[in-house]
């Protein structure tokens, strides 16, 4: 059976991780050059971290979410039962990680003060605003060789390897707490608790048509699923599986 | 020799026509849907254009110059050393291109009035927006087969076709009507008149580092090579080709 997977966060701040996940993995992508657009994704994903980066402190947010989760496993030492062998390899990454993490500069800063990176980035939100007039600097930077772009593009990621690694792994670890389960949307709706949840994992068949819209904060959410065709809400009798986790 | 093309629009009507040009390009190729991200492309033009739509009345603007074309090839009817035959093919394009611009509906409308892609248009530009948690109806048409998606995007696009013709035969009658001709520019600044003209097109060697910043209007242009590894004004002597299309 075909599947439609689907997250949501719970919280803002674990909203605005998945969004960088999404940005992160963007520009890995986009990395390659592969073709004459990519270095659009590229850009766009870069300017959208920085602007996510100029409206919150997402270092220190980080930092404090990995200390949470250090001190929660580091309850696991020494418990009968548990591979310790496993939980000090963990631990020792979570070290490695969070050290890594505050050793860094503030997110994105020398990115914001890059010369050719901050000529581009005023003019590339304009819609269009991606042409040779707009842009010369960039016009020409797509000139260089294909090998002197790529390595430009993996030193500008390289600058956020520390953000990169630690959300990893936070994301890796929140996503392991949750269990997939079966459960039935009647009339296309669904409501339950999820005290102190951070993310709502679902999969969904893609035979029914729909989509979720789900309203929610750390106590309670509710999945409404829509009519992808109709735009309106479901009734149907909707089997999907979810995960909690936290 | 290698070089950098690069064209300059000198109004702001024709600074609009090289975006959707570039705009309407960047959907053909992002159409295939050729990898993971090419949507964000596809939509991106797509909404760009919409943007453009609204600012202006395009199909006005357009349909008013390419009159003004069909008319100033009419004159060169029956005028000797003219080859009338490829006139005609000339002027029986121009004549269709104008009467389905001017058949179609408002550019852009029916996209505007698309469900789908009103749902999606609104958060499309928020940093990081095209999560699936922000996103679920675009999650889910992701999800479709390739040939769907294929098939929904040459459908977009075909709305647009109109006025994709009638701004790819303008273009090209006016790219058509500059001769490149060689140009020196003493420590890196170059000017010159351009009376009534639309587009500079230059073409510069890379070999100098250079990138044109230039600044003109209807009647006066100043073309000034910035180094692309300083930033700063170059005073090189920059040789390059220049024509002036009207």
């Amino acid at each position: 059976m075909i599947t439609h997977k689907f997250e949501h966060p719970l919280n803002e701040k674990t909203r605005i991780y998945l969004r960088v996940e999404a940005l992160l993995n963007q520009m890995e992508q986009a990395c390659q050059l592969a073709d004459k657009l990519q270095h659009q994704l590229l850009f766009r994903a870069l300017f959208d971290l920085l602007d996510i980066f100029d409206q919150m402190q997402l270092k220190s947010e980080l930092a404090k979410d990995i200390e949470k989760q250090r001190l929660a496993y580091r309850q696991w030492q020494g418990i009968e039962g548990v591979d310790q062998e496993m939980l000090m390899t963990l631990l020792a990454e979570i070290d490695e990680v969070h050290r890594n993490l505050l050793a860094g500069e503030r997110f994105g800063q020398s990115l914001k003060e890059d010369r050719f990176l901050s000529t581009i980035r005023q003019r590339f939100n304009l819609p269009g605003g991606s042409c040779c007039f707009d842009l010369p600097a960039l016009h020409y930077w797509l000139h260089l060789s294909i090998e002197q772009k790529i390595q430009d593009a993996k030193q500008w990621m390289s600058i956020l390897q520390p953000l990169a690694d630690a959300l990893k792994l936070w994301l890796k670890l929140t996503r392991e707490t949750g269990q997939f389960r079966p459960h039935i949307a009647q009339s296309g709706f669904y409501q339950s608790d999820a005290e102190g949840a951070n993310i709502l994992r679902l999969s969904i068949p893609l035979e029914y048509g729909v989509y979720p819209m789900i309203s929610g904060h750390k106590n309670r959410f509710a999945i409404k699923f829509i009519d992808f065709h109709s735009g309106q809400a479901s009734n149907q009798t909707v089997p999907f599986d979810l995960a909690i986790c936290s």
